[in-house]
């Protein structure tokens, strides 16, 4: 399966401020290739740095939304001298700072999921600060199946799952349907099949709708302060929020609000 | 809006060994002014060295539960020298101090929603050990419509919610209505439209009725083993629950129980 | 109740790869006595040893699966010089070692409930990786009643359910039905009433079928990473997993995975 050099394997198309990144390796249902990888990794850092992008919608073509990372690719490098321990070490960290490049992107991330995400399709999904399924989406990590544990994907799925639902979607590989990936926590929301996209693209538009310094900076503190202890969360948040006050988006968001009410 | 100073911005009634404290400056909406936070931070500092109270309940007068901080107050913070700074910086220490000080406080505080908690409102609600919403209660953390990120709430937000569902009311706005909130761990019961006061004086009468030794001891565990790693956490709770046993609490209360069950 | 020393306090039996282990003191409502504390702290030492066995499922005799520490036992030592201390502070460092062996256990463990799991009954199922309640099973962390707050069961509690959920059962002693355990995350499964063994079984001989190594690598780097900052945790199973892919399971089990798709 070689894809042509001419169909970018991610595609990426801005409106209204928002940008929508698109896995296209549908005939290899969108699997994480280094090449695929690559080209995630490249998209994140250059919206990092792109001011006309306020929100970012994760989208796929095809049926499926992500089959996880390229079994295939990866076996080709088991013939390596090293039986590819270097490459499989290489993949995975570049694998881990694309995850990482998503809570860290100053914009926040919305995935929209229709058919099947697994793996680490699944903890791509995980990894997006919301998510919009279709109502016929399903999510599983079923690495266990083929003596591949989700060991990667297990990091996102426990920061979003209770402990007994990640375990169970990690030992059992049960594919979980939409409604219940949102009870368990895996996305935020659910839309009419097929409307995944346009949903997850409605609400980047209410997010590109607000002031971007806004979001920019409760996104950041948002991961900063998870990881603290209560104490230090609240003095990092005390501090951002003084500062968030004297930003101009503030002054003049709540000078607009009490005009509003008539105070 | 000048509140007279005859009427105290903060209610305290005790009945039962139950103190109801309710937020008082129902014309705005119970928003946290710097009189209102310093109100409830010396009314937590009486409770935690009163032993006549067992437990606490949170409530509201009029029909909003807490619109967050007096964006009006604030505002007029904007033409000193500093533009605001230190008085911002003043507030959210304030702020937190008080948030931080229901977890440690002796007693469980348990709030009673009725009509809409939202920003800082809603932090409370979360910074609670129980809450009760009442079935038409609302929820939600909207600064980001005003250009002031809900960074404190954040804090105690991401502590009791999924990360996905934190994130969608911090990024979207949207009003939570109760049901969703108990599904979502941002309250622990609701109860009939108009009942949440009651349904809270009732949990803590029950509360109330238990050994305040006890309750203080397990309240004080709970927020110090959150924070540890499980080897920490067990070798604390262990230590907590051998020194229980010696309690003349539970030696009166295990006897009882050993005693009914006629052994 | 003294039990004759012919019956065993613990059963163990072994079929296809999965051993059950049984609470086996009926009439005292398996009560963890230091006997059944010291035989399960055993029985886990010997499984973690044993390559045969692949997946544990901790079941119950009788219509109660644990009632919590034996009362009556502990309540014995209050006779003793130092009125208990020392046989007390041995008891919950004997019990937290048998809580933290479950997850440290390289095999999975699955409790399976039917009646009542109460106190640090609950909290062993709280422990467990996954859990199966019968549809009439019912958890609860009533201590409070008796003045021996449930502080090591908050442990494992405050690890599966979210925090007002947890507060709930430990501050009201109310009973949680199956279902409700479900919905909070103290149980990943619930099964007609009177099918938990025998869906338990069921999960477990899946497991049982999977390679034994991948298993045992990914539950370890779950209890592991889960503690860990995001990009530590990252790093931690990255380098977990680009070592599973050079294990034999991975490479047979991803070739036969290949060759089925065809390609």
């Amino acid at each position: 399966m070689i894809e042509p050099a001419a169909v970018p394997l991610l595609l990426r198309e801005d409106r209204d401020g928002v940008a929508t990144l698109t896995l296209n390796r549908p005939s290899a249902r969108n699997a994480l290739s280094f090449a695929l990888l690559e080209a995630l990794r490249d998209a994140f850092a250059a919206l990092a740095e792109d001011e006309s992008v306020r929100a970012v919608v994760l989208a796929a073509s095809g049926p499926a939304f992500c089959a996880g990372h390229d079994l295939k690719e990866m076996t080709g490098y088991r013939g390596e001298a090293d039986r590819g321990a270097g490459k499989f070490a290489e993949l995975f960290d570049l694998c881990s700072a694309v995850m990482m490049a998503i809570p860290a992107l100053p914009q926040p991330v919305i995935a929209a999921v229709e058919g099947v995400a697994t793996a680490a399709g699944c903890q791509l999904v995980a990894a997006c600060d919301l998510a919009v399924a279709g109502g016929q989406a399903r999510f599983a990590t079923p690495g266990v199946q083929i003596g591949l544990f989700c060991s990667t994907p297990m990091v996102a799925l426990s920061r979003n799952l209770s402990r007994k639902a990640a375990m169970r979607m990690l030992l059992t590989a049960e594919m979980i349907e939409a409604e219940d990936a949102r009870t368990l926590g895996l996305v935020s929301h659910v839309a009419e099949p097929g409307s995944a996209l346009s949903t997850a693209q409605d609400l980047a538009r209410g997010i590109a709708a607000r002031s971007p310094d806004t979001v920019r900076v409760g996104k950041r503190a948002f991961y900063a302060q998870i990881e603290m202890p209560l104490a230090d969360a609240y003095a990092h948040a005390g501090r951002v929020m003084a500062e968030n006050m004297l930003a101009r988006a503030a002054e003049e968001g709540i000078g607009a609000f009490l005009a509003r009410k008539g105070r």
